[in-house]
């Protein structure tokens, strides 16, 4: 029986949850006010207006869902697609195939696009199935697939889905706040996020906007939303100032620890932040190329924030993470579905993107690889590291 | 722009969130450790150890769901439902009316049983319309009324449901932790309930039970859970200790909150806590009693947690709401759909349940009411509650 919390000390390098800032940890602590006070409803317009920053838009409704990430995903395709409709999904890693199982128990048909896990899904095959299905409902995308690190390139499917007159929807949950995402620009009608990532917040809302397009598209609805719960027309009456009706109690302990994690942010400054998550992204890719461990994905698609590595057959990968974890405190993750046993996967997301936690993953694995007769000269994993932060981006 | 979350102090005596201990608010700032963390899951074990107590059941389906007491009734429903199946759900207010919109967004048909907002639902009424419509999947009853104060007798619903082979399923959100909810004496097949009432924790969870019962009916679907977030095949298998599957990413945060917030119950019994709860509301009752605030619903079917009085029409109860909340910083609730401007709905739960908060907010009202003219000698209401304390239960 455990009486009195206290978890062991974790530096989190793993595809999420990553660390969060001791500012965003008293947040959380801050005493609760009602989910209808005006002191509340005031914190509420000032996130959604920091939302819309992160997110580079204008939309009306830009909120933070109660759920995670995943909760993100199936808001945005419950709410848009009505039993029959079909929508392009790209699948090449976990999360793009969950998606298309999301369409599905929505009652849509998913037109899945495949590329290999660790591959983009190239927008030329988003185009040929455009003009081969006719029109569909929605496009759907994921911008920074967690489960193999691939960078998905968003800008140009948005051109094709307004061209095709469609809806284009991307998961943004581990880009956000790591790499820029334009959803005005790149013309994304639904986008979602998890706190968990890029935003060091704890896990537990999902970050959400939506255009105009998409809310009228929604308010056209031949059938009511299938969830109550993630029903966009009505959580948009509690958002919105004027009607602020109530729909659900929102979580507001994780309002107030998103909300500091929003001014952090706000206070490095977006353009900084992304060079941060790209520096800290090279030198690990650097270091772990001098211990032989390559990344899954072609170099100009790689995501900073989350590197997947092939570990060698020979190195028992499980192992080590178990030794990274009890010896060293220091989580990474391993791989999901076909990956398993075969890559390691390193975030280096909001808080856990720094130097010194580059240098200290590397000066770990190599001290395991040593250890277990992997590795015979020490050093060159951290001296590969440092020359990228000498030569700087 | 907000740069500094500096909430007002605020006495939740509303229908949620309650008041949260501070040791519930120190829990949430412990820094995080990754959702599949060994030391994780051991804190997840014992959670759901304390859970089962909380509901009186040896359920091994007994778990946080990641999303507030809404998502609770969504995941009760959507999991037990499928298309075409017929459920009698209890309406006599918001949450009955909701539970009915949710079977029917799940493509199921709600057959309403109706009883007057403030009134139960007189459990012969469920046992004629099972013997009317034949085999239906599920009774769906509120337990705790939080839009009237009605408290629902489920134990002869219980047993109907046994006799007649189909599966019982009650919202408890109001009422776990404050009445007891018994989940196996009465036969109760799926019970959710919230964080921030009883339990004292911020909104954000849904502490749930399913029966093996009906995990059974739920493994024999001939569809797949037209939600894949709330799933509960999926989700029992992150819970379940020997499989521990990702499915999404728990909100660690909220799980250390609620584990303490269960530590705290346990510290005080369950007995206790219940007396606690009745001797508070009794006071309360006495106190608006004295100044002609009486009750909605009839006195053996009144809620100890949440008390829903009357408010004459000369009285303007929004003005007395806002200035309780100016004022004194001390928030009730008002009426929800029919009973709006009508009545107060005051929430003495958990932590706010309290004698010095029922003399506090009783004098906050009489001092409010005299300034209105509407009262001319003070110290009636206080003097009637103090006789409640004095006698004891």
């Amino acid at each position: 029986m455990i009486r009195s919390l206290d978890p062991p000390k974790r530096l989190l390098l793993g595809p999420g949850p990553s660390m969060v800032h001791p500012r965003v940890l008293q947040a959380l602590s801050t005493p609760l006010i009602g989910h209808l006070d005006p002191a509340f409803l005031a914190i509420m317009n000032d996130l959604q207006s920091r939302l819309r920053h992160l997110f580079s838009t204008a939309n009306r409704m830009t909120i933070a869902l109660s759920g995670t990430g995943s909760a993100g995903m199936e808001a945005a395709i419950v709410n848009v697609v009505e039993p029959g409709d079909a929508v392009i999904v790209g699948v090449n890693g976990v999360f793009g195939t969950r998606l298309a199982t999301v369409v599905e128990r929505c009652g849509g048909t998913a037109i899945r696009v495949e590329a290999p896990w660790g591959q983009i899904i190239p927008p030329d095959m988003i185009e040929t199935t455009l003009r081969r299905t006719g029109p569909v409902k929605a496009v759907a995308l994921v911008h920074a697939e967690t489960s193999t690190g691939a960078w998905q390139p968003i800008e140009p499917i948005g051109r094709l889905c307004r061209d095709h007159d469609t809806l284009l929807i991307v998961d943004a949950v581990t880009s956000l706040g790591g790499v820029p995402v334009e959803v005005d620009q790149w013309s994304i009608d639904v986008c979602y996020s998890g706190t968990q990532k890029c935003l060091s917040c704890p896990p537990g809302l999902a970050p959400l906007t939506v255009s105009a397009r998409a809310m009228d598209a929604i308010s056209r609805r031949r059938t009511p939303c299938r969830s109550w719960y993630l029903d966009l027309s009505l959580i948009a009456d509690y958002w919105a100032e004027g009607t602020r009706a109530y729909h659900h109690t929102a979580p507001i302990s994780m309002l107030y620890a998103l909300h500091e994690a929003l001014c952090l942010i706000e206070e490095e400054g977006l353009p900084a932040r992304f060079a941060r998550h790209r520096l800290n992204g090279d030198a690990l890719v650097a270091g772990l190329a001098a211990l032989d461990l390559p990344p899954l994905p072609l170099d100009e698609h790689r995501l900073p924030m989350l590197t997947c590595v092939t570990v060698p057959a020979h190195i028992d990968e499980a192992a080590v993470r178990q030794q990274l974890l009890q010896t060293f405190g220091i989580e990474i993750g391993g791989g999901l579905g076909p990956l398993k046993g075969k890559v390691w996967r390193i975030g280096l997301m909001g808080e856990s993107s720094t130097e010194a936690n580059v240098l200290m993953l590397l000066n770990a694995v190599e001290e395991l690889f040593i250890r277990s007769g992997w590795l015979s000269t020490p050093g060159h994993a951290l001296q590969a590291a440092t020359r990228i932060y000498n030569r700087g981006l």
